[in-house]
């Protein structure tokens, strides 16, 4: 009992830390732990589980997408890093540098991979000879490191799990078509897996990624009212071909270069799910990336059937979702914290006399909804439960998004909004950097993105008051 | 014309020259290629297509058996890979050192992972209290670095990837039990998926992991008759328990050292596929691990309705193989040279002649036999036909590996036979280290395993003459 209060205690309410609530629901719900190494994460088995589902199923839109998998190695020679000047520019300042193999030291440093660009070109530049050879889908999932200062698991870690595609095509309409095609890829699996409702648009020239033309965003909010960057895709022109020669011969003999992109998102994805879909009980998973969808609690199982009724239901119930039987010799109690922390979208309670009743009592973690169900139409009503929960979790993100929404026509209105309660602010820009920096100065709020989606909300700039060029998101970002 | 001829002339025989096949089977099947970097290799599509499906089944064995997949971070601090005393010193001479962090000079340097023994012991330290938390069966998926100095695609290259096991048990039987276990799972996956027979047993002194108590190997026999060690299991005892300070209290309540054990197989084995059933033609893989199983060419593909045949049946085909139409305007020669160097299980023509006939020509890759077959009955054959060309790999295997397996009864047998023709030499060992030095130095072949199923050749060692204490797998190895 004493325990049982521990571990219920153990999580702060969001509303009074929010960070500290977030670094109480990775720790508690067994996602990630720290290493000895400063910045660098464990990813705990329930955590990968998250991340091996996560990873399956966005890995087969890939695929459906025509993209194929790839391995590149993990090293970069420093030379072939500062082929692209923006891109080296970019990312030299925060990379691992190796310089020795064993007891001898390298002719020539080499760094462990921020991102996979430069190998990605270096490899185009040997295999792509003609329009044939065209296009170039390819995808890789691995690690990669920055050398971050701050860090926090899952958002900003040192090492993080990532998938990079990298695709070169024969022209810029391809290439602008690939940059856009994925980003939606990204958009879709986020509403339709994750239950993440984003916002979709561009970066501006400040926020592009190094070596970029253009940088296409999804962006979330979480329950705090911070954005979150959840997943980026970048039109690189011809940029990079240009640096690596990377030609092609196309159907009238003429030497051409590629058009580039990529797009990636990481395991940061995972943060994004806590703090979009947690409450002050811990995790709470959509069905479609939780690794366990039901968990059968047996009740006071020392009585006789119970624990083999449990086990009959278990197995039956495995046609349809994934099941856990927790019949260890923790009480009832205890057991419903403990699956509430780690998110199962449905508790199913059996005792003597629901057996006696033929029937079992259904609790749904996002709304503690209880519902007794004869044991006849079980497996029907858990399929149609798990999906009312992913739709549930959806509207309701969305409409919390909705809600932390605002718009601003003046600094005034921006700042007292980002102090009263945070959210996306939707505001006016003139397309001069010299606004975004007064802004984030002022507000700590960055330009999240331009949107597709457009609104016209006043004819001028919220901070200069010149002439308006496109509506922004702003917002305080992770 | 011209360039059909070159794919064909581009493979050496490996009856002249095997490491020239090796080499240009893993080119011209689109397998790896080289970076710019010395020793690291990237994994083509086809490649990573097989790895991928190599991964999926393994990983279901190891789910199966209730192990649990995480991730640990790629950099262990110098300290930490200090710890245990033998570890340290066989891996640290081939480690990769960071030594700065972006422009900053780093404190401690750190390795790029070699194998992860002391990162999940940190961690066990950190999450084992009690008997209760016992075992861990814990696996990852990962790449790792070994400086070293000559490399060939696949089986040595200086990042790799593979999966490391890493179990804590309360007892010595427990960790013994797991490690031959997770060998029975290797030599069973082998036979099973990859269709390679091997021998089990264990490793001696000698050959023993860095750290281990005991090693237990899986060894596998290549076309050339040169041996592969495929996959290792290590029963660590409670020597990294003590190192590490990992320990629980028993249901005693008394402090007790946990008993550890690891395991691991790596990319290597996609080298195994190549020499184990390659040939003259290219790559011949196993159906259970081919990323196309059947290969559909239309014939006189512009006459009318051949097309539209082919695509039918490649529809309806892909509800029991993974199967590709290749419509490209390539000469159906040129077609079949391609997948037979790509060593697809099954060619299917489709032609006029065929299509009033209501018929398709099936080709096996490891034989080379033809078929004609109703479409009626086309996918219950296609299924037998998978089926059957996966048992024939296998037996072929299994046939040549006895074939080139010998016995040696003194030095001179052992010596001639490897000379004149190599494989497994069974022969008696004192087990003294002494000997085994002495054979490596004479044939340059070194002890494969003492093999589980031992047999009795005679009384004394094969090289000093004393009493034998067991039978030894001997060959040249990879």
């Amino acid at each position: 009992m004493e325990k049982q209060k521990k571990l219920v205690e153990a999580i702060t309410d969001m509303e009074k830390d929010f960070p500290q609530w977030y670094t109480d629901v990775v720790k508690k719900a067994d996602l990630a732990g720290y290493s000895q190494l400063k910045g660098c994460m464990i990813i705990r088995p329930y955590g990968y589980a998250i991340w091996e589902l996560l990873q399956k199923q966005m890995d087969a839109r890939f695929k459906e997408t025509g993209h194929e998998n790839v391995y590149m190695p993990m090293f970069i020679p420093e030379s072939l890093l500062q082929k692209e000047k923006d891109h080296v520019e970019g990312f030299a300042p925060e990379v691992a540098w190796v310089t020795h193999g064993g007891e001898t030291p390298l002719q020539e440093r080499i760094c462990v991979r921020p991102t996979s660009e430069t190998l990605f070109c270096e490899h185009y530049s040997n295999i792509i000879q003609s329009y044939r050879d065209l296009p170039k889908l390819y995808n890789q999932w691995c690690s990669v490191v920055r050398w971050e200062k701050t860090t926090r698991p899952f958002l900003r870690t040192t090492e993080f799990l990532w998938q990079e595609g990298h695709t070169a095509h024969a022209t810029a309409e391809e290439a602008q078509q690939e940059t856009i095609k994925m980003l939606h890829v990204y958009a879709d699996f986020c509403r339709d897996v994750l239950a993440i409702p984003v916002i979709t648009g561009e970066k501006t020239a400040k926020e592009r990624f190094a070596g970029a033309k253009a940088t296409y965003t999804i962006e979330s909010l979480m329950h705090d009212g911070k954005a979150l960057q959840s997943g980026t895709s970048h039109n690189f022109g011809d940029g990079f071909a240009k640096a690596f020669d990377i030609q092609y011969t196309d159907k009238d003999n003429q030497l051409q270069y590629v058009h580039q992109t990529s797009w990636g998102t990481s395991t940061r994805l995972i943060g994004a799910i806590i703090m979009v879909h947690g409450d002050n009980s811990g995790l709470v998973l959509p069905p479609k990336i939780a690794p366990i969808q039901v968990v059968v609690i047996p009740i006071a199982q020392h009585k006789q059937g119970v624990l083999e009724k449990a086990e009959q239901l278990k197995t039956n119930l495995e046609a349809v979702a994934r099941v856990k039987l927790d019949d260890t010799d923790k009480s009832a109690g205890w057991k419903f914290s403990e699956y509430e922390m780690k998110g199962v979208p449905i508790r199913l309670e059996i005792g003597p006399k629901d057996i006696e009743k033929n029937q079992v009592v259904l609790v749904r973690r996002d709304t503690s909804e209880k519902e007794v169900v004869s044991m006849d139409i079980l497996e029907t009503r858990i399929e149609q439960l798990l999906e009312e929960i992913q739709q549930n979790l959806l509207q309701r993100a969305a409409k919390r998004r909705d809600c932390k929404t605002y718009v601003a026509k003046t600094m005034e209105e921006f700042e007292k909004q980002l102090n009263t309660s945070q959210g996306f602010i939707k505001a006016m820009w003139c397309g001069e950097q010299s606004c975004e920096d007064a802004i984030k100065e002022k507000t700590a709020a960055t330009s999240r993105c331009i949107p597709f989606e457009q609104e016209h909300i006043s004819d001028s700039c919220v901070c200069c008051g010149k002439p308006a060029k496109h509506m922004v998101y702003w917002g305080r970002a992770y």
